[in-house]
């Protein structure tokens, strides 16, 4: 009649590593609990990547309790108590009651939750980035008495830098995002739709590389000729042709991990143009990858891209990547001019240098990395290429 | 240079009947704009459906104005042009410099575009729901003449009756969902991993069907013993073995559309207590679908469910189903006791009755459907059985 803990992604003291940074910065803010509710924290701090957030949840983090409380839909609990390190009393299901009801969710259970911990009165970090408007002001109407702090971003600062064992797991799921790319280039073909190198590529992103499957789908982007000037658009059902330049953006993932991969292929010859902007690019790239270690900033990085490609006459007006791998987005440091993040070991970034340089023409090129010690490892391993078909 | 307008799913004419029964609401609530940021809103009044609503975005709908304007990044403007119904002029990039940027993001080239628009002093809705607090704030402080009011939801009631055109294109994704649930019973077999499964079922609904293929993935649900008492759990790496019960929640997607359907396998004979449920639900699924006419209301659905299968003695804890069709959760009506949301034409539903009974036991079966002139049309179609294979 109940459901058992599954396997683990991580040991339990890599979450408790985690978690006693997270008080750390806790102590530093002056506050007895943090509510958390992003996703991708709920994940780094616990294990847990079911697809239930689009209802309210979160954990707290108590400064008196070792483990954090889950709080969520009753319906999920079973999904927590299986994925996540935490003992079964740690998981507490909120009644069905609050779903789709006007006047009372989810929330209001962490609320309730809070103030029979006794921290009602106490200084209370919440994420107000990931809530509404809404949400954010029933904790300040409900907790009267809480000394609210924002903590948003808080977690995400704190896990841009990865332990040895999580980047374990994203070279695992670089191994993947490897796998889809060259599967891509078996599949497109003149005369196959785009949409049927996107199956491909998303079944080959679950199968997995190594015997480890992917444990998720990220959201790809793939377009072709006349479209390689647009980075986000999904596939569509044209037929690929005879000298369709084709654009990807791909990622595999592994428990809450992801390692982005972007590739150019061409269908016959890259055009001169297509070859020269290539060529540019690779340069950038490599002088990028030449100026990551630890001390460098996020700005030095790009600023190597940059100018690496202005000499030959390039410009790319997006920034160069941002940090990356517990989620696809980390929202902290971007690799752009002016940020002045220092590069530390076992930070990840994607270098995403994706080019979109007129309305129907771009080109793109990535890599997932980590810092190092001295330097950088590139966790993705493609050839540096247009896959030419 | 410049990239054309694609394929669009609908005539222009239907974005237009859309825009007017927004702007007739606007004039409801006495507003002159509405800025709308909710991602399925923005694809509903445009066409877009490209991924890049990770950054701010969103369409201002003017009293003043026929078409709305997309304001979103730079990059992702070709995307739009070549994807929304509107001309190019209404399309606005707004610089990268507002990307990354602690002080200012997409969201002040929005009110910029309000204040130009000399709409800054009028009456301006806003969709709180998909904003954080602080964006909600920037508007308040950086507006602080205009009248804002929250229309949140206000879009999402209006799209809840879908057209027939819209209906059409529910179809073509319900047709893929059938593929893909046939499919999962082609591939489950002793030995094959979850992932495996999933792998295929992505392919499918990427391949589509009818020679449609599906336009974005949703996240699927596929879990087997002993986790079918969890309901959004992804897949894992274990081997399926004789004995094995699969619970597969799935969607098809064409041009924003989703339709979800749900389906238990059993590997062997299913238990007498999994066929004993199935019969129970099967009766209480149908009891439901009879229940669904104009004028009906949401809970008599529900009950309709509840109380045959609590004749037999099984009771369901989570509510029946909700809105669905422009994503897979529309914020508005849920099948649940107590929602008096009346039933009205092509309004469409994902008759969701997944029970998860103990921690360890769980059966799913759903349909999605619309509401007829007279009754019910259900969309999906594939046996209401056990899959045993």
């Amino acid at each position: 009649m109940m459901v058992n803990r599954g396997q683990q992604a991580f040991p339990r003291g890599e979450y408790l590593r985690r978690l006693a940074l997270v008080k750390s910065e806790m102590a530093r803010r002056d506050i007895d609990a943090l509510f958390v509710s992003d996703g991708h924290n709920i994940a780094y701090l616990t294990g847990y990547t079911a697809l239930s957030a689009y209802v309210p949840q979160g954990i707290v983090v108590s400064m008196h309790e070792e483990e954090p409380t889950f709080i969520l839909r009753l319906c999920d609990a079973p999904a927590a108590i299986h994925q996540c390190f935490m003992e079964r009393d740690k998981i507490i299901g909120y009644p069905e009651a609050l779903i789709g009801n006007p006047d009372k969710d989810g929330y209001d259970a962490v609320i309730d939750y809070l103030e029979e911990s006794d921290l009602a009165n106490r200084g209370i970090g919440i994420e107000t980035y990931s809530l509404a408007a809404q949400s954010s002001e029933k904790f300040r109407t409900r907790l009267p008495k809480a000394k609210l702090v924002d903590c948003t971003k808080a977690v995400a600062w704190i896990r841009l830098i990865k332990s040895d064992l999580e980047i374990e797991v994203m070279r695992e799921a670089a191994a993947i995002s490897d796998a889809a790319i060259l599967r891509a280039a078996e599949v497109i073909r003149p005369g196959v739709r785009e949409a049927d190198v996107a199956a491909e590529i998303a079944a080959s992103l679950i199968r997995g590389a190594n015997g480890k499957p992917g444990t998720m789908i990220e959201q790809m982007a793939l377009c072709s000729s006349p479209r390689t000037g647009t980075c986000h658009i999904p596939w569509s059902e044209d037929d690929l042709r005879q000298g369709s330049q084709i654009n990807i953006e791909l990622g595999g993932s592994r428990h809450g991990y992801c390692a982005g991969l972007m590739r150019t292929y061409s269908i016959g010859a890259p055009s001169d143009r297509l070859r020269r902007v290539h060529e540019i690019q690779v340069a950038g790239l490599e002088a990028s990858l030449g100026a990551i270690r630890p001390g460098a900033t996020c700005s030095d990085v790009a600023n190597a891209f940059y100018l690496t490609i202005g000499k030959h006459g390039l410009k790319k007006e997006t920034r160069c990547g941002y940090a990356h791998g517990i989620g696809w987005l980390e929202p902290t440091a971007s690799l752009k001019d002016g940020d002045m993040t220092e590069l530390k070991p076992n930070m990840t970034f994607h270098l995403m240098l994706g080019n979109w340089i007129d309305e129907d023409f771009g080109y793109v090129i990535s890599e997932t990395f980590r810092v190092t010690q001295s330097g950088v490892e590139v966790l993705t391993n493609v050839p540096r290429k247009i896959f030419e078909i």
